[in-house]
């Protein structure tokens, strides 16, 4: 399902040196499954796959059920956390044309961002065309998702009346608190529950991931049951055995040689979200007290052509994490041409993924040579099961990386800042002195 | 239609600091202009904007026209610069959602990677809908774009029999040389030319980019004309009111006291691809002989809620370059509420844009705040004549860059390492040796 080959470190990083890091990982491990570091009480993912709340899940899936007979789009609203992981699982597993494939409903992303185009385009997409709504926010207070569904509201309201909308919104939030709570359980909107102690990032596999994910004809139960196996294999691995050991304490090591940028990189376009969400993870989890790596990610063999010049032979603060499927594929094969014009002839016969596995191999190599070590994760296919497997490795991963590094790796007190600045300029109320404070900063850049 | 703001970096890079780089710049741009550095061959792009030839624009213009009217798809075959900026023109000016709109024809991007899957998904969303091709490369000779092009040659000619084929086959090539021209010529394809003194990356605005937008319905003489009038501003400018200078000097002091990462963030999704081609102009410009500014991107405000966090407080090693945009729109209000369920009322009546506009401010500062420098492009509408100022701001800026960081900016020697390894891999005639070692490299590493 999933394997990490970390041969192509090994000169970076001595099998000594990762041994020694040993102690380290043990008690990042201990910490960790004890629940007893900073953060703990955001740990609920840990256990999540094999505690997933039965009658939720059904109910989860009939009203998924309901969406695809009943809606031929489906607009999730949702930012950070309750954006990318539903993103991430319906490009990887549906393919990132999910969209202008024939089957429904279309699931277009809103309230992750404030570009009136982007409003206006998904609109027009959804025309006179009927459309559900799952609006996804623990509180109901983020501003970007709560201006989106106050728009949808409105919307969907106008066209189906207030006794209709209320079956075709469906809630994603806290269990009990909160104004979208408070709303739902008025206007009698169906809720799914974000549990307590699991943060935005890490909340793919509770249904704010899985609502979406139903929604696109994706089988919740072989996304958690793949999570379920890698659960098994890492909780109780407490050696370099464990996959998550090996890639926590390489992206350790390298980091403290001065690798300060990880490059996660991929040759199926479909991973981009998974990437996405990747880069949330790690960069949320460990960019904080002025430490951690930095996430980045590109595509192959796209960006080898693009970034590939930089990653060859710029400076050599990269380390790259290679995501490479080892599917079984519909395959396409290179045709014979009498004239051989392009001189393309040796490959006659060949099929894409053929050529494409010598492209990521020849690349490893080539990024090694050029002082990039890298490592690869190998997936056997882009379905259900590896991505629920991938997740809960990166999550578990993350954590532990998190740990050694010194962080908590379950906060995120940076966000606010922004957030504060930005209410401050709109005159949201409580936030008078800062504004004027601003407003002065601002016209003096003028 | 552009206009630089550095006031969010002058804590960082003293007016002192910036005017001592006067004499780097001054030199940087004399050997630009004077076509005097290394790489100086492929410095055709400084002209280009008043030299683009009539008659090929004719030509392009007409070629647009045919596809327009007789194909529901467009297929645009190239990797690199030869996929990237006509990519970027189109979502800049059209937006990200132009093939879900009315408007024929849907534009599809092959030969960029070697995904099976992507493969098929283009095929079955064609499916039996009228196509046409433009294949885009220098030589005919890179392995991406042949085997898409010879793989599509072979569909098109099944579709419409070899005589129609022919008519719906584009090729942008050499003038006279290479496996591609050569096939065009002796099939009777309408050819483009890839002129001889301009690269890949710094080739948007040859038939390279021109053709694909305008088959896009762009117009490609206000194109055009917008990095005319950013050509006249900048080529002659020799003083820190340039804003290329600037750019190029602030990016300089910043990397010498150790921000090695330039983040390159915008507010609308359209401006994604754009950010791409960025990456690339940058990154393989100026990443080599170890040294160079890695380029990212990031989406906001989607990615504030994921790597908004690591910008804000994690490794201090980074700088941004905000893209803003100063449109009008055709705007979104925020309805009022009376029950104010969500505690919004206080934006009741403003424009998304409105919201937007403030949370850009209030990000600008706070990451100032946070210890990232920060500059703004901001750019007066999603326009053809922004686009062409932008793609003529960026390339000046660049190679300005390039010429002071003492690298040729015009090469990329790395590119050709993986595909060395890939061809040996493949046993491509000739790569006996290579493939021997890195076959036992391979298996000494399972």
């Amino acid at each position: 399902m999933l394997r990490l080959d970390i041969s192509r470190v090994k000169k970076a990083v001595t099998e000594e040196e990762l041994n020694s890091l040993i102690p380290d990982l043990r008690r990042a491990h201990e910490t960790l499954i004890n629940k007893e570091g900073p953060g703990s009480e955001y740990t609920g993912w840990l256990e999540l796959p094999e505690k997933t709340d039965k009658d939720e899940l059904s109910r989860l899936k009939a009203a998924a059920d309901k969406i695809r007979r009943g809606s031929s789009v489906l607009v999730v609203i949702g930012i950070g956390g309750s954006y990318l992981g539903a993103r991430a699982a319906i490009e990887f597993i549906k393919g990132g044309f999910y969209n202008s494939g024939a089957t429904s409903p279309e699931i277009y992303f809103l309230g992750n961002g404030l570009s009136t185009d982007y409003y206006n385009e998904i609109i027009r997409i959804i025309g006179d065309r009927d459309f559900s709504v799952n609006v996804i926010s623990k509180s109901g207070g983020t501003t970007e998702p709560a201006v989106a569904f106050r728009l949808f509201k409105s919307l969907i309201e106008e066209k189906y009346g207030k006794e209709d909308a209320r079956t075709r919104i469906f809630a994603t939030t806290d269990a009990r608190r909160g104004a979208l709570k408070t709303l739902a359980d008025a206007e009698g909107y169906e809720c799914f529950v974000i549990p307590d102690d699991i943060g935005g990032r890490y909340s793919v596999l509770t249904p704010v991931g899985l609502l979406p994910m139903l929604a696109a004809g994706i089988d919740a139960d072989r996304v958690l049951g793949g999570a379920r196996t890698m659960m098994t294999r890492l909780v109780c691995e407490k050696s370099l055995k464990s996959a998550a050991w090996r890639y926590a304490g390489i992206r350790n090591a390298l980091y403290n040689t001065g690798k300060n940028i990880e490059l996660l990189t991929y040759f199926e376009p479909r991973f981009r979200f998974a990437a996405e969400w990747w880069k949330q993870l790690f960069g949320e989890s460990e960019g904080k007290e002025n430490k951690g790596i930095f996430p980045a990610s590109a595509e192959f063999t796209a960006d080898l052509h693009s970034l590939g010049q930089y990653i060859q032979q710029g400076e050599r603060t990269l380390f790259e994490t290679i995501v490479n499927f080892r599917a079984e594929k519909e395959d396409v094969i290179i045709p014979h041409m009498r004239d051989d014009f392009d001189g393309l002839n040796y490959l006659s016969g060949k099929s894409i993924s053929y050529i494409n596995d010598k492209a990521y191999a020849g690349t490893a190599l080539a990024h090694e040579d050029g002082g990039v070590p890298n490592l690869t994760i190998e997936l056997s296919g882009a379905n259900e099961e590896c991505f629920g497997a991938l997740v809960y490795f990166f999550e578990f991963s993350c954590a532990l990386s998190g740990y050694m590094l010194g962080v908590n790796p379950f906060n995120q007190p940076g966000v606010e800042e922004y957030k504060r600045n930005m209410f401050a300029l709109l005159d949201k109320p409580g936030f008078g002195e800062l504004a004027g404070k601003l407003r002065e900063r601002l016209d003096g850049n003028k």
